[in-house]
Formats: C-alpha cells, structure tokens, sequence
C-alpha cells in the first residue's frame, strides 16, 4: 500500500498538475488522512456560517492550484455508540460515519480516495452534478476501486445543497456497515436569512446482536441500534443554541426506513432537500420532518423559549437500545408467585413487564450492549435510548456555543406541578 | 388515591387560583373525568366549525377565572375495537384513545392529570408551543408522575393546528397500549375558506395475539390489528357529508408505521400538519395522503359526487384484521385429494386460499379475535377489515349529519353492469 | 365463457349503443385483448407526448360513437421478471402489470372487464372521479364479478394526473399477485413546458420463495424481490433520453412500502401526483423521491450531462435479488480453517461473506431464482438487482429513441482514475 506522500505525488502525475500544497486552509490538522472537530471551519468565506456536526468529524484539504484536494481512506474502524458500547464498523479516516466534506459552489475539487478494507469499493457523490465518469458506480461508471488501491475523483461544483457520500459497490453491506458521510455545498452568494447555528445529522439504524460488536447487513427490517452521527442516547451530544438564533439542522438518512424526527419547542419550515434549497412558497411547517431513505432534509426555525429541548425520533423502538422482541408478553400477568419462587434461588430477581417497561433501564445485560433505556436527566432517569438528543436553547451562553451549558434552570413556577 | 374534589381543591391551592366552576362550558357532562360525544360542541367561538370524532370522545372543562381547566386521568380501560372484539388498552378518562382536547388559540388552559396506571407516567403536549417545564418529558423538564398522584400543567395557546398529547415516560410501552388524543387547536381568527364538515381520525397498529386481549407492546414490525379512531372495520362509524360541503380531515399517527390514506371518489389538498396550516401556494393535490409517524396531516375536499366513498389505508395488509403471515402459500395448489380424505373426519372442511382469499370471512377463528376480512354491503361482502370506514356523500340529509344515512341509493344506470 | 365479439355485442345490448369499430385507432393490434407495445401512440392528440412503458404495454381501445371502449381480461400470467426467473403471476391481458390505460381529460370511456382468474374480482379506477357505481368497490359499490362474468365501466373524465387501476375484491391477495396498471390522463389544453419524454413505472415488491415461481401473498413485510414494470434488474429496459430533452417520469406504488427513487445526474422536480398536476409554487426540488404506498409521483428535470446514470430505489435490500435474511453474521469472520476442510469434500468451496459480499453474485442458487447481484456492466459487474435500470441520456440517438444506444463512451479524461 502506497503512503499518503506517495498518493498524492501521484496523484499530481496522473491528474497533471503539482500537489504540493500552496495555501493550507485546513491548518489545525497534521495531515490530510486526520479529520477536524465536528465545529472546525474550514476555509469558508465570511458570509457562510460553518457547519456543526455533533459528535462528528470534517474532512480537511489542501490546495493544488485551483483545486481543493481531499483524502478519503474506507477502513474498518472501531466506534463507540455510547460509553460501554464499541461497534466493528466501516467508514473513512478512522471514522464512522466518515467526516463531512463541507465545499462552496464553483469550487474545484479532487478527492483521493483510498481503499484500505478488505474488500473493494467506490464513491458515489450522492446529489451532486457531475461528469458521468465521476459518478462512482462501479460497474457502470468505472472499475471497482480493489483493495491498497488510490483512485482520483475531480470535479467543479455547480449547485448548493445538503448531499451524500457514499459507496456504489457492494452498497448494501458497505452502507449497513457505517460508510457515509456529508457532502455539503454553501451557496456562492449568500441566503437570507442567514442562519446562526448550522448542524448536521447523519441517521443510521443498525443490528448488532446482543453481546457482539459486529453489524449485521443481512439484516432488512428488524434493526436494534438507532444512531445520530452514529452515536446512541445517551452518548449523542446536545445541540447549542441561543434563544432567537436562526437554527438549521441537515439530516441525511441512508438505512432502510424513513426517520421522523421530532423537535420539542417549536415549529420549523423544511427548506431544502439533497435536491437545494426548497423555494420558500413551497415550504411546510413542521413539528416532524419524516427523512425518506436516500434524501436529505434541512430545517430551519427560531427558539423563543430557552430550556432543554429533545429531539428525537418518533417511531418509539427507534428511541430505545436493543431489546429483545421475541419475548412473550407479560404486560398485566400477575408473576408474584413464580417471582417468589425464582427468588429463592436467585436473591433480587424481578418480574419482567408485569406493570410496564419504566424499570427496565436497571435490569442486567449481556456486555458490550446498552441499556434499552437509559440516561439520567435533572428530574430522573430519561427512559430512552437510541436516535434522541437535547437542543440546548439558551438566553446567555457565557462560555460560548462550543461547551455544554448544562441542565437548563427553570425559572420558579414554569414547572409542571404535583398538586396530589 | 385523591378523589375528584380533593383533586380539584388541591389544583386550586397549588396553583394559587379558585378551582370552583364560574361557567361551566360542557353543560352535558356530570363530571370533568366523564369525556363528551365525539360531536360535541365545548364552547367554542361562532366562527368555529366543531370537530367530529367518529367514534371518539372530547374532554370537558370547568372555567377558572380566565382559564380552561382539564382533567386527564390515566388508566386501564377495556376498548371494542369492534363487535366481537375487545381489547385491555391503556388510555385516559375510560377511553382509548383519549379524548380529544379542543380549544382555541389564545385560550390559557391547566390540565390536571391524575396516573391511575399501575406504573409512572407523563403527558407531552407534542408540537405545542409552551414554557419548557410544561413539555411533560419526564427525566428531562419534569420528574415523573407516581401512581395515585396527580400534576398540573398550565400554559397559554400561541398558535393554531392539529396537535396531539400522549405520555413521554416509557412511551414506547404507553403509546403502544393505546394511549394518545387530539389536542385540537382552532384559531382566533376565521380562517377561509370556511370548512363545513372537520373530522379527527387517530391512526393505531397493534398487535395482539389471536384468542388473548391484551397488545404486545414489544412488536415493532408484524402487527395485526389497524384502526381509525381505536376501532376495525366493521366497527367503524361512517362520516356524513352533504354534496358540495367542505371537509376536513385531521388524520394522527403515532404508530410504527407510515399510514397512506385514501379517499375515493374526490381529490384533496394537504392543508395543515402539526406545524400549523400549510400556505396554500404549498399545498399539493392527492388522493391519498401518507401520514408519517409523530405528525399529523389535514386534508379538505369537496365532493361534487353523492355515494358510499371509501377512506382507507392503502397499505393493503392495514385494511385486513388478523391473519397468519406464517401459512404456506397454497395457491394455486390443488387441494381437493387431501380437502377429500380431511372431510371423512371434519364434514365441511374447505381447502383455504386455493383459488384466492376471497372466501376466507367465511372461516373460523378464535375467540375474541375479528375475521380478517368482513362486513356485508348492499351489493355483498366488502372484504375488508382495519383502517377502513365510508364517507356517506348525500344531496339531503333529512335527519341531519349525526345519524347514519344507510346505504347509498345509486340512481338507475349509474352502476357497473354486467354483460355477459 | 362468451368470446370477445359476444362481449362486444352483449356490451352493445347492455349499454344501449352500438360496439362495432367506427375508428380502429389502435390500427397495429389485431384484437382489443391484444396489448399494444409500451411506446405505442394509441390516437393521442398532436400536443400530447405518448407515455413510454419500459417494458410494458398499453390498451387499444375502439370508438363507439363518442365513447372509446377498452376491455380488460383478468387472467393468471406467466411473467419473465429477468432472464432465468418467471413468476405464476396474475394480470391483465397477458400481462402483468395490466397494459396502461392512456386517454385524455374529457374522454368517454367504456371498460368491459371479463374475470378469467379462479376467484371473483372488480377494477376500482383509482383516483378517477366518477359516479360513484362506476367506482369498484365490490360490496359497496357493485356486486364482485364472478369468474367467467364480464362488467361494463362507463364514464366521463373530468381530470388529468397519473392514476391507476386494480382489484377491490380480495384486494390484498390480488395485488400482492401482481394485478394493477397505469391510468393516465393527458390534458385536454397542452400543459406548459411540453416534455420530450414521458416514462411510466410501477414500483412492486413480491416474495417468492427460492426455487419456486408462485408470489406468496401472505408475506406483509419480509419481501425478497423488487421491480420496476414486474422487471427485476438486470431484466429491466432502459429509459433512453437526449441531452436537453425535458424528461418526466410517473411512478406508481401499490406495494407494501414507499420506495425512495433516486436519480443519478441530475435533480428533479416533483411535479404531480394521483391527485393532479402540483401548482409548481409548491414543487420541490429532489435527487430521490419517495413514493408512497397507494400513490403517484411524476417528476421533471433536463440532463445537461450525457452518460449512464443510475435510475433505482435506494433502499439498499430492494436493489438486490433473493438473498437469505436469516443467514448467521459471518463478517470479518475468519473460516480459512473451515473452509479448507469443506474443500476436501467440495472442491471450489468459497467462505462466504468473510471480507464482504462483492463476491456473492458468483454463488449457486436454486432454479428459477435469480442472482442476488448480477449484470455486467462496461466496467465490471454492477453487483445490483431488483428495482434498478439506466436512463441513457446522449447528445445524438442516430437510431432514435427506440433502440438501446449501449454502453455510454465517455469522454477520455473524465472518469474517476487510479492513481496508486
């Protein structure tokens, strides 16, 4: 396998022009194989505001004259869902999903695209406009891309948009196993309204058998892990904002069911799909914006109430860890009896579901496994798992949008009350 | 456990407010916890067409000053999904689902909510705009409510639209128990054009085994049972239209599953979903609108064509009750030598599916469990079941919209005709 | 069983005109039972562009005085889904799907119906306004048509859009076996900008056990094969466009799932649906578009690039052919040791999926099953199936739209290139 000096002095050869590097816009970054933070912002003109991806990465670049080259590397990566939880994932760059690439219409670009798995792949620039060759349909559009091998995509940027990343070869497994990521375009000119906050969400579901660490991608229909930017609640961060910003959040869905998600709060206009932006005519307000597999959806809206927002999926097994769904039904069996008995032999057992699931998030697991519902929140444990974060709404954020504010203080009297 | 006085007293003390009733707005009910008729008429401003829910309930209320006061009580409850069928749901006020709360933008309201569940619980006012410690996300913006206990939420109205409430503590569990309601919101002002007929219709999935009562909420995908408003076709009730009438329909979903629901015999536009009413430079013509999960959808027509139109879900298992997926495929197997030697010992006994399906209302099946196909038509057997039910169109309505009109009269010549 | 010219004349009696041909205007099909191939212009008027059916097939109609008479067989049908693979389907005419009914707004149409199936049937117009007797809902609306019957439909249209026909009578079983066609009326006045191309698909899911040709139509949700026009691919014809040619497609979904259809190269505007033409203030602009169960979605976009871009579902299992969903997870396993003692007894013996499944379309398989990866492409194999084909879109067709142009020629230096 070649290093990455090699590739790209090849890649200059090939492509016909030098690679060396003339102005690093990317500089917080070592090399082009290592991604930037999720909030990093890299080289963008003023007037766009940079992208977040919570719990995620971006892909950095360099320059070749004209052209902003990348580096995509497809490994098996190792990725932590949530504390206690590591999935033997795929993806880019040591990542899973691998790192947004975050470009502005009329640029140039090249992206070296590195195939370190064990078997062999392309990548498909999902939405984007662009020779026929560049496509990346294996097959169809060129050869695979086999294992130790380096391929050259180079196209130009002719629209704006939320788009995809992903393979055209063995896509099935390749997608269930983890590899996609953001292909996002900022408009030359300006949109307005500006937004404040931009964030980005990539949603996966996943079935990893209870106790292992390895997807399935077999599996069609019975999935038991449910990510945002492949993480799982309670390991998905907030999203911060403040009070009357202007909040987009892009969601991108490549597994096989249509997500809809739920913001607590307010209402929001759908603005754009991997197809742009929608025209403003055109927009739907919105509590839930249902992701179709293969599409992306950006919306936007403007917090009037601070406080800890969810925002979640609303099919409700997607907002749960694995749980098993061939148990028999005990909802309302009265199990004293037989509970009395199992105890004698096994001190603390206790009865399954004979009154509701509220208790289950304390009940043992095989390792390697989430609870189903976990995560403890200011008024007690959250009862959920899976595709569920909190927006952050804030009136002051004295250290910034970067850090955590915390649990949100209620004002006194702006609480739902016991009253008996 | 706290009676309703004590309750109510008790609300007044915590809330510092007089709980006795000034004016009472839902003069035909005994109780606050006894939920009105579907086509009640709680109060509501002149320019406000009520709300029917077919099958369905409204919640009353007691003024307090200048608030509306709820009260919600969480419980078991036994619900006929149709004759011959019943089912041991959770739900609110003795119904499943609850009743549907229908107020008017501006209104400030306070609903208590008494848990008589046997496990904790919550309400989460989805989509409604209010201070974040009345969002009702247990663990997060509030602790959750005990057994026995009763809270108080209270805020004012800022918009309008098709909303809904249900638990958000063990959701998945509750939700799939039956527990849901409309949370109606008309607005202050008229809005044009206005509708003549408005119906809300509560799309559910469940699964309960055939011969037992109780749903299996740990199903996530093979359910057996869909119904409008918690009831199967035949169980029903029609929607009564008058020719040249503008209706609405509210559909709300918090199922699994998308609901696609058509209507014959007329297009329509999307006009509303639970961010509020859609633009109408927005709106789009269908025939059928699908319903994602956690939204709702509001659909208005108007029927220019008198008769017996279906409203269904098209997803064509949806409209069938209870089946085993898991027989093999007989058709087109030729069954007679064995159905021959079967009848020595069973007389009677009729080959299943050989031909097709058509034939199989006619077969047996366990106790408290629906025929997967029923209910006799004027023209024969609709063979169908589920999320099925008719909107009876007429030219007159001598009794008015509130009684069934029977079956539609097809004028001579106006009907399908066989020629051979 | 009457033959077609007693249906005629019986039609004739029954109906009170007269069904001898007046204008054959479907002069290339010797019978009206014959379908007419999927690009046939079947008398449209000069500022209709005819719909193509990729690898479908149209209705001839006569005229009877104002009234254009159609007529519909149901039968069992053989159907090729691709080379190797033919299903026990049923249909219409032959056919499966049934041929496309193509008229325009203001037609009279007349639709005789003979029943050859082994059970009894009914057509429901779906979408069409009409009377209500006219609508096909047996039971409700007419009695079920018994096998060996023939039904006269009769009525005016009053709209335009892509609409669709199928069984109300034993509905689910008879769709599940393959019984639905396209219904799509043109404008009465040209719709502005006129489009240079007009494709129509139907979107199906089946199962079919493996080695077997009978759809199972109990399955509900664990379906195993995808098509486009009951093709699967790579049995599907492609859809051949010229550089600048507006191009719309039609997609209609009477399946169990919506089937999000992505289309490489360029973006689309969805711009119709069952309900009529969308207001284009309200189109939204796409690269996938999700159809829903029990709709119709058109969409329009012009290529500016040539090439072979990617028309298919992006739910990554419906561009396979039958695989085993139960198989255990071998991923990442190592079965080298394994794998070489199985070799003693059976030479050539492959591990399968250890590093991937890009290898899987070389397997064995049982009879009548097809591969789950198949279709060799200019580049290598495409490792697709099911609901995936090819708009081929070239600056020049000397052979017209007609013939498959082969394998697009790109331009040297414009595709992706390897570099190391």
């Amino acid at each position: 396998m070649k290093t990455r000096r090699d590739v790209l002095r090849t890649g200059a050869i090939a492509l016909g022009g030098s690679l060396l590097p003339q102005r690093v816009h990317a500089s917080t970054t070592p090399s082009l194989r290592t991604p930037l933070p999720g909030h990093a912002t890299p080289g963008l003109p003023d007037h766009v505001t940079p992208v977040v991806l919570p719990n995620g990465t971006k892909l950095p670049y360099v320059m070749d004259g004209g052209v902003k080259v990348f580096h995509l590397v497809a490994q098996t990566v190792k990725r932590e869902f949530a504390p206690g939880m590591v999935v033997d994932a795929w993806g880019y760059n040591g990542e899973c999903h691998g790192p947004a690439i975050e470009v502005v219409e009329g640029d140039r670009i090249r992206v070296l695209v590195t195939n370190e798995l064990p078997e062999r792949t392309s990548v498909h620039w999902h939405g984007v406009r662009l020779p026929n060759g560049m496509d990346g349909v294996a097959g169809l559009t060129q050869p695979h891309i086999e294992p130790g091998d380096t391929w050259a995509y180079e196209f130009t940027l002719r629209q704006q948009g939320t788009l995809m990343y992903h393979p055209h070869s063995d896509e099935m497994l390749q997608m269930a196993m983890g590899m996609m990521g953001f292909f996002i375009i900022h408009p030359q000119q300006p949109r307005r309204p500006r937004v404040d906050r931009d964030f980005a969400i990539f949603l996966q579901e996943w079935f990893v058998e209870p106790g292992t660490s390895t997807p399935d991608p077999m599996v069609m229909l019975d999935f038991n892990l449910f990510t945002f930017n492949a993480r799982a609640w309670p390991g998905t961060a907030p999203l911060v904002v403040r009070t009357g910003d202007r909040m987009r959040v892009r969601l991108a869905n490549l597994s096989m069911d249509s997500h809809p998600i739920h913001l607590h709060g307010v209402s929001f206009n759908v603005t754009g799909t991997d197809g742009g932006p929608i025209p403003s005519t055109a927009w739907w307000p919105e509590n839930t914006v249902s992701v179709p597999v293969g599409t992306t959806r950006d919306f936007e809206c403007v917090f009037d109430e601070p406080g800890d927002w969810a925002l979640h999926c609303h099919k409700s097994h997607h907002t749960m860890n694995p749980m098993g769904h061939q148990l028999p039904n005990m909802l309302g069996v009265d199990q004293s009896a037989v509970a009395e008995r199992i105890r004698k032999h096994l001190p603390g057992y206790m009865p399954m579901m004979e009154t509701g699931m509220g208790n289950m998030h304390e009940m043992g697991r095989p390792k390697n496994t989430l609870p189903m519902m976990t995560g403890d929140g200011p008024f007690g444990p959250i009862e959920m798992g899976g595709m569920f974060t909190i927006v952050k709404v804030r009136n002051e954020l004295p250290r910034g949008y970067d850090e955590d504010p915390g649990w949100y203080a209620h004002p006194p009297g702006t609480v739902a009350t016991k009253i008996g």
